[in-house]
């Protein structure tokens, strides 16, 4: 039994026990094989008499050549985004949260479907993450990248928001609505499918954007090239409080007046998968296509 | 030629040259032939050299037989929520918005259709609203009334939102969302329409409750009676900013743990209309109903 | 022990041996208490040694006060509506098919949950069923009930199909689709919801028409009264087979330039229930809202 | 003033006078300076003293070196299906149908707009057909072309309906439903977008797959590369006459246990525009952004 990668880091980041055991697991399990790296706030949360050395999350991406993220897939995200700003490391998921997308391998697989990836039966998927740059008065006031989608959103205190949205030097649509999501084929079963926007498969090179609760009745979600840019100028129509988020949970603060350009990302996330991985097998399960209302 | 109404109420509540101009009008029409009373703020907007005496909303509600409000849907939801908390008048609205669903009179008709109407041809519609009340700890905290919907909404900065919604005394579902609308008949061609909730005629005793951007893509939305007491229960999972809004423009703060009681409000508005008027012409004009795709 | 209950019809519609070991047990468990009388098609798949004479539905009907229907949904809308045709009798489902939301009682809870409501302790509900006349130029030339909807579609060979919606005597939409659903509270959980309509809940009084895959995007399904009368006219463009289709599986071939009109039978469904009915807990299961996406 | 094409075939396939007035119209435009062939329908129907000779579709093909079309969108795409069995001929489209996405030319622009494409100011862009093979005992029974969509779908008299759908060898999903559309970018404007489909960019390699009207609420269209092979089983449950449709208005008869394989068509058609073609103000237009509900 040979294995493939040498220096492997653990990142298991969310404080929750069944996170910590399965780290645990992982280390033992491969601690004599390989030279294991665990990420420090990982570290920290272990339940061990001696513990590991903690590496901080950019000394795993320069010097690993696989990440092994536990947790569900919001921490996967996560982990990706700011692996990404370091360098270039493939990851596999194991899944502690919720069914999962992007975390294939099960706790109780560890010895079998982990192990096998481990030894190099896998598939490499590349997916692509997107840019999004805030614009105030044409200076770039901020910037973040998502895996998922980009929100942006009206002020919670006064829904009605005004957008005017530009593809390519191009006008391609105003909208008064609640928000817009631009969303990547991995995020197209997260927030945007919520929303009405269509699942694209990971291997396209395309984006959604999804208009939320438009006020025009006849919006529809529209699928473009993601090597398309996107401009999105915000309208000064009672907004109070606008709002760009990415991912779920994170946000910067937008004023009326801003424009955000979006755009891919030039860095691919490497994510690895057993070689009996299949997409519309997760499709199938995770949205219950099964369960039939007559 | 006589006049049914003797005393009648002028409202335009938006700083707005072309509600003023119409109010003028309106008020030189009627000046001789019926007691004119012109609320405050709307004689402010009055550019007369002999303004006319200014009254409170209150002292119309109380003295008037008639209210004529001018301006667009949004003014005559607000005017309708305010009068109804001092005395039950009837309204009509003359349009200075945009297409109205119940602003039936176009600035071109006063002496046509407006006129016909003082003269005691018209119709009366009787609209209800509803009222929700916030319990903090089994205390009541907060109160609030709306014409057409109460909007329950997760904190923007964490969109993941636990709601648990129980109808007449009974759990009828939980909820992990954006937030929830329940929207009368009135309010269903507005905010619920563009969250996907259905049309419902103004003549039915019904509530609708729509889901925002459910994390179960099968939820869908539902139509209960009029008559039912809905309670919602805020879960304390991740939202630090709920929100109530009624009307699309008010909020008040709501925390977690909290419980808002939703249920018709004991008074019902009084809307009248022109003999012609017709609500499915409202729709189709208003809805592009002959606009089609292919 | 008493039962409320003395003449007991077994309708048990479908060839389908479990429905007929149901049918059995519920004859032993109840012959020697009550008088049975079991359809006649029912007693025919009955694999006794000595069968129980068979009775027509008609005999059913004028002579028991009660009818307990074996089957699926689908078959208790059918027998419903036969029934009707001759007398009022309450009825209750035991469920043989897929999870229903008309058939209370599973095949296991014969003993105790179906003995319960023959013993008196039960709640009545009454449903509403829908009428559809068409008519030729003028002459009545076909007719039948619906429980869930009545569909009107256009000939599947072209799907390109207009319909003129009139409501109480005035135009309500002209509309270019595949056709139009017209649904009850009850049939608001089955086909309707397909198509995007809303839930209803069955004590209403109302009907929802449900445009399907409308060309004017900004159509949307509306609800009205039950005591509307809805006319549809269907236009002469291009549509070689129209259809009317009732409770999904039954059909009248309809012709261009037919009128239907669709109004509340004046006959009503009584469903019994046992004291736990819970029709939200209904929804909840059949509809599982507690598969979330994440 | 040089013109790029020297023979220009002319086909107005609909018996139509204002076709055939704007005809007549081009011909007598261009008759002095090009090639004219005219297709036999399209002459037919032409009311002139002399009638131009008439020429076959498939001369046309081999012959000229541009294909003006007159109509709508439909007449379009059964040129562009027609001609691309042929050759391989650019296409302009003079619009005499409703709005359309492929007729950039209205009727009072020959002079300008078309001229100024005739003297080589225009764009070229390629869009993408579809093959649909029907296999029964793995024999190929029946074979045809799609530019807009294909749609499979439940025979009307039962409208329940079950399909097996593999996506590049491996089981994608199966649907209880009243059908699928299968749609290319240039169909995602058509009759999927009644049914909820995504609007995709026409310069996209992928394909749509609409559910219509599924028995699982959670289904939801799915967006994959036009690189696919698409195989669709027809199930034996209960559909007496299924059917394959292709842009709209031909039909292939269908049986249980068919297969169908849906996958890009190897020619593509060359859609000439003029300079300032804007596929958004297309959509914007067409679909009625500006429209907003308030």
């Amino acid at each position: 039994m040979t294995f493939q990668f040498k220096k492997i880091g653990l990142i298991g980041t969310h404080v929750n026990p069944l996170v910590s055991e399965t780290v645990c697991q992982i280390y033992h399990l491969l601690k004599d094989k390989v030279t294991i790296l665990i990420e420090e706030n990982t570290a920290h949360c272990m339940d061990e008499h001696k513990l590991p050395e903690p590496y901080k999350l950019s000394d795993i991406a320069e010097n690993c050549d696989l990440a092994i993220v536990i947790g569900g897939d919001g921490n996967f995200l996560n982990t990706a985004r700011n692996l990404s700003t370091h360098a270039d490391i493939p990851m596999i998921g194991v899944n502690r949260g919720k069914l999962g997308f992007l975390t294939d391998i099960n706790p109780d697989e560890l010895e079998t479907r982990l192990m096998s990836v481990l030894e190099g039966h896998y598939t490499i998927e590349e997916r692509f993450m997107i840019t999004a740059e805030i614009h105030s008065n044409d200076m770039l006031s901020g910037k973040t990248y998502a895996f998922n989608e980009i929100l942006i959103a009206a002020g919670q205190k006064s829904r009605l928001f005004e957008l005017d949205i530009s593809i390519d030097g191009r006008h391609a649509f105003s909208q008064r609505s609640d928000g817009i999501i631009i969303a990547t084929p991995t995020g197209s079963t997260a927030h945007a499918l919520s929303a009405g926007g269509p699942i694209m498969h990971p291997s396209l090179n395309v984006l959604s954007l999804v208009p939320m609760f438009s006020h025009s009745l006849n919006s529809r979600p529209i699928v473009i090239s993601a090597d398309s840019i996107i401009k999105i100028a915000i309208g000064d129509y009672n907004n109070p409080e606008p709002l760009l988020s990415f991912d779920g949970h994170s946000h910067l603060t937008l004023e009326a007046g801003n424009t955000i350009q979006v755009h891919k990302h030039q860095k691919k996330v490497k994510v690895l998968h057993p070689l009996d991985y299949d997409y519309y097998r997760s499709l199938r399960t995770k949205l219950h296509w099964s369960k039939m209302l007559f």
